[in-house]
């Protein structure tokens, strides 16, 4: 149960340098370490100095000379020289003055792993506050507090209490997480290292007093052992320096897979008692986190099994898949899940064809998936031919070969499929059903990766395929600056009514707003109204009605004088009846439309401005079809955004229904992002509908809400 | 690459009893049994004798005295006594004259494991037709030809010689498989073993030139030892057998687990050249496996987490799902997997949280899910209490323990967890991130299913979930006799004109047919329509236009006399520059109405009389929301179906349209149905669109085909 810190004032220093100073640090000062090595304080000693840290060690603990076979300081400042890194395991209420202790000492940075701070009470949560303060005024990095630690397998840094490492030594890797829960990030340890994928750094924030998931995403970006980096995230406050942190792993080449937990209404209600973050925002984390490049995914299983592909080096260039099988059920179900998963098995290529029938029997029919039969693959040449044969066919981007069992032709086999893997760089992925460890291990030693179903290897593929899309579309996605974005406490918000609200839209002058007459209580509106083409819609104004339609403040279809007069007749009993102060009845022309969308614009506290589309009409209702994105965003980008509507077909002219000018309507909406965006005092845009024909777009109902000041 | 038998003529005996004479074999003759363990003529006679089979072994070889230290027979009627079942292993060619000689010496069962027959060339066919003949003629068992064999785990009969045994030892329980795939099958069975679950039958039914999977499904349905069947299915040829079975599955209480190869197109035409199966029809396998209560999964490790919770008696008797977690992120993580798979984590009753409140430290909240902490886990007590408390409630159906590593504290958590087990009916689930082995088998030991990951887990508990539906919905799903099921070849079929569709729609008499006057080629328009009411639409009649819209031969809105006139002859020059041999033009009047839907009857070749429904209008060209089900069907069953579309809410008056009275409409539609069943000379009704207005049910449009004799 965390709870993360919230001011926004950060420390000089990089996050990436700050991270730098926990993970790379040479010396390291274990305050109250346990002779122990099974106690939390006693861990991080006991499996650095057996897992080979190459720094230098201190144990500070007054009641002993040695611990752990270490000479043992008194206090931090007896170790007579700065240190690095200072581990602190001791009680919350000692904890500051360890801090103040070690900055005095000379240290730069500091691991925390107790617990009692804002995850358990207000004075908790003081008690951090004051950690925070300590480092930014002393530009120190605090990582924690109530924190599993750090732990870098370059140089053997452990500073962690887990357990995820009590039986396994370390291996290095290029895998690298960083997350919010120590438990989860545990379970990954484990996986990684019990599967021999190994990994490079692994940090678990805590509490992020100070150092956060950011700034350590910002450091494996630049790392150059890490080549993949996952991320297991409840909460992020710092929202800019987080898109800024995911922009640079884009564009460093770097893929970021991410697991946000709180996806449904039931998860982010638990993740709200866990984190205090907010239910609902988490379609705008997904927004974020697609905008900026990294996967979103659903478990730690699916988190590895697509990193494994880009550390066996087996990340497809495409989406076409040529499938192999021992078992032509197996091929119909990689088919299966290729296509539910938007992957393709293209045909093979004629001269694929004739080199297949040369190397295998005449039973065998050269298709995608291809079935070699449980009589080919007994004979490893064979099967050997036949995947060079399709790894020389252009036409796909990677080779799914499925096998079982088959234990006692194994290392033939694997020896088989290492020569060709030697010869091409057309990734190949096995899946084999029952295969035993050390033959995981042989065909991985040879950069094929290994799954052990057809679901996690079609899954882990489609997944690269998406990243590459994503990080290719995030590279110079821009962030708003830093004022934008980063809001403090939430702020009353007035909403206008419509007639104000379309005024303040047309002098933005992005969409179109129907040409209006507003009838105050004294007018007539024969005498107004004038020469206004009939039918006409009148619609009863007031700054507090925000449903008008709900008290029949709406009126359609008026088609002559008299039933103007009745209408707004109507529309003023029905303000007195209501008690409201209306500032009149607005007046508009009936425009004629093809289709309606729904557009709202909004500042999140968390996120900043936001842009929202959907289908409009009432049928959202039954079944929404909508999508949000964090702004800044071009008109390319809106255009994406209409067109992964479900219901975009219906724009282009659908069944004779006049064609929509998409891209002049996405350019008009991106002007409009931009002018919400210049205009800091705007809480909200809500236009609904917004009428669209041909190439104009109208908002025949709009709300701008403003920020009271 | 197997292709099945297709005779409609089968044995007298039923399937049951058929199968019963493979599995159920005391004694067995092996027909060139090889003393070679290795090879595939020698593996079930070594597999028999190191695995214990119970009964009678006799290797038939006459170049050997003994093999495998048994004595060896020169023929099968030197044996000198009838056998039960003779396995047979020889060259295709031989297996006719094998299973001849053992029909003379009074077997009653044969497994033909040899291939070279349908699978491989048109000879092989008629080889294949020979055995159906000769098994229907003589009333015998063949399973086979081309097939892995089949096992039973109680009597130690392993007529098969798969290598997933090679290395492990039979274990029998309560899982049983019928495979159309000899390399799923093995793989399955190497997973039951290796998990320690064990199974019970095993049948790979190969060519099925006579035993197929509804036979299997049909002996293992009165199996006592099975107790959960998993099902791999390629391609049904008796769709009428295979309903039957699984309607007996399902009385018998004993869920059908089912992976159907070929769901998406490119599955589908993987499996066409695999199975000969026909594209399409996978929409229609799935209604007939949901129809009779089977759950389709799409891979063995979804089939074999589902059984996991019925093999150890934690099926949950609803979709309360109480979650308890050492992790926090990993109880948002369940709550999210939760809400996706349609299952709810109610709030603990108040007395949970007050006997909570009693055991758990007061920073632990009680809720659902309930984050244990870390602190909590390290006590086992502790849990052993809150899972007790949480237990005792009865708003929930299933407790998801979610626990990871902790391996120093394994045994004592375990034992812990036990206990509570003994004391509550209620299924706990455990899912344990990094279990060693030796944990899983303790807790299921204690009837404690464990996952390693949370999706698994969760995707499981809702399989059981909607088994339980699936199965009370199929209990009395009645079939149609056979004769209406099970065709032969395809017949040739000829659409009727929209008025002549129509005419046998009013005869029918289920759904209203607007009144409409059909003007031959002499009549005058004025003088046939009479007093229709303006507005009307003209439309050309032609047996041969099924597309009329597609030529202008629709013309709506006709308001009067003079416009009816210019309609007509508008149509009839159309057909005449169309070379159309036009019956005359229908008039009829312009209908208002609320909805549409589109709705299809259709004799399927496989699975007989269809019906589909779906949303009607343009819009389904964009976005699909069709449902189709086997008939028959009563009226409760298409509700049930409407209410499945996406577009369902819109008929329940949504937003002031009026309300259809959906349950007339669906016994309109069931009677026409069981009309559509009783005409067998009608191939397809399709009726779009059906116009729907309050109780009102209107065939606007309608294409009535026949089969042509």
């Amino acid at each position: 149960m965390k709870t993360r810190s919230t001011s926004s004032e950060k420390p000089l220093r990089t996050g990436a340098a700050r991270a730098a100073a926990i993970l790379e640090a040479r010396s390291v000062a274990i305050v109250g370490a346990s002779a122990d090595p099974g106690k939390i304080s006693g861990r991080p000693l006991a499996y650095m100095l057996s897992r080979g840290f190459t720094g230098e060690l201190y144990p500070v603990n007054p009641m002993r000379d040695q611990v752990q076979g270490l000479k043992s300081y008194p206090t931090l400042a007896a170790i007579g020289k700065p240190v690095d890194l200072v581990i602190v395991g001791t009680p919350a209420a000692q904890v500051e003055m360890v801090i103040r202790e070690g900055i005095e000492a000379g240290a730069r940075a500091f691991v925390v792993f107790s617990s009692g701070f804002s995850e358990l009470s207000d004075e908790g949560a003081a008690l951090q506050g004051r950690l925070t303060e300590l480092a930014t005024i002393h530009d120190v990095t605090i990582l924690g507090p109530n924190c599993l630690g750090a732990v870098n397998s370059e140089t053997g840094l452990i500073a962690s209490f887990t357990t995820a490492m009590e039986e396994t030594l370390i291996k290095g890797g290029g895998f690298s997480l960083v997350s919010q829960s120590g438990a989860l990030g545990a379970y990954w340890m484990d996986i990684c290292l019990r599967s021999g994928l190994g990994f490079g750094k692994w940090i678990a924030t805590g509490n992020e007093c100070d150092l956060d998931a950011a700034d350590a995403i910002s450091y494996l970006a630049d790392d150059v052992q890490t080549r993949v980096i996952g991320l297991y995230v409840e909460d992020i406050r710092d929202t800019h320096a987080f898109r800024s942190a995911l922009g640079r792993a884009a564009e460093a080449g770097k893929p970021v897979i991410v697991i946000k937990a709180g996806r449904s209404s039931l998860g982010a209600a638990a993740a709200a008692s866990h984190t205090g973050a907010l239910a609902g925002d988490d379609v705008l984390y997904s927004a974020c986190l697609r905008q900026y490049g990294a996967l979103r995914v659903d478990s730690l299983g699916e988190m590895i099994d697509v990193a494994r592909l880009y550390l066996f080096d087996s990340v497809p260039l495409g989406r076409r898949v040529a499938a192999m099988s021992v078992s032509g059920g197996a091929g119909v179900l990689i088919a299966d899940a290729s296509e539910q998963l938007g992957l393709d098995l293209p045909a093979l290529a004629p001269q694929t064809e004739l080199a297949l029938a040369k190397v295998l029997p005449s039973f065998v029919k050269a298709a995608n998936p291809l079935d070699l039969t449980g009589n080919v693959v007994q004979n490893s040449a064979s099967i050997a031919s036949a995947l060079q044969a399709v790894a020389a066919d252009p036409g796909n981007d990677v080779i799914v070969l499925f096998v079982g069992l088959m234990h006692s032709i194994a290392t033939a086999f694997t020896d088989a499929i290492a020569q060709v893997k030697k010869q091409t760089d057309r990734p190949i992925v096995v899946i084999w059903i029952g295969a035993k460890d050390e033959t995981v291990a042989l065909l991985q030693q040879a950069n094929i990766p290994v799954f052990r179903d057809i679901p996690p290897a079609m899954t882990a593929i489609a997944g690269t395929v998406r990243l590459a899309q994503l990080r290719e579309a995030a590279i110079g996605q821009k962030s708003l600056n830093e004022r934008e974005t980063r809001r403090g406490k939430k702020r009353t918000v007035r909403p206008l009514a419509e007639c104000h609200s379309k005024a303040l839209l047309r002098d933005i002058g992005q969409i179109n707003v129907p040409v209006g007459v507003l009838l105050r209580a004294q007018d007539q509106a024969y005498d107004i109204v004038g020469t206004m083409a009939y039918p006409l819609v009148a619609k009863l104004q007031a700054d507090s009605l925000l449903h008008k339609s709900d008290i029949g403040g709406v009126i359609l279809g008026i088609e002559n004088e008299q039933q103007l007069s009745a209408a707004v007749c109507t529309l003023k009993q029905i303000a007195a009846s209501n008690n409201i102060d209306a500032i009149g009845v607005l007046i508009e022309p009936m425009l004629p439309f093809d289709h309606e969308l729904l557009l709202g614009l909004r500042r999140d506290e968390r996120f900043g401005p936001t842009l929202t589309l959907g289908r409009g009409g009432v049928e959202v209702e039954l079944d929404a079809d909508v999508v949000s994105q964090l702004l800044p965003l071009d008109a390319q980008q809106v255009e994406g955004m209409i067109r992964s509507l479900r219901s975009a077909g219906r724009l282009d002219g659908f069944r004779g229904q006049d064609r929509v000018d998409v891209a002049a309507l996405s350019a008009s909406i991106a002007g409009l992002c931009q002018s919400f965006t210049d205009r800091p005092q705007l809480a909200e845009i809500e236009i609904n509908p917004l009428a669209l024909r041909g190439d104009q777009a109208w908002a025949l109902d709009a709300v701008v809400s403003q920020f009271d000041e």
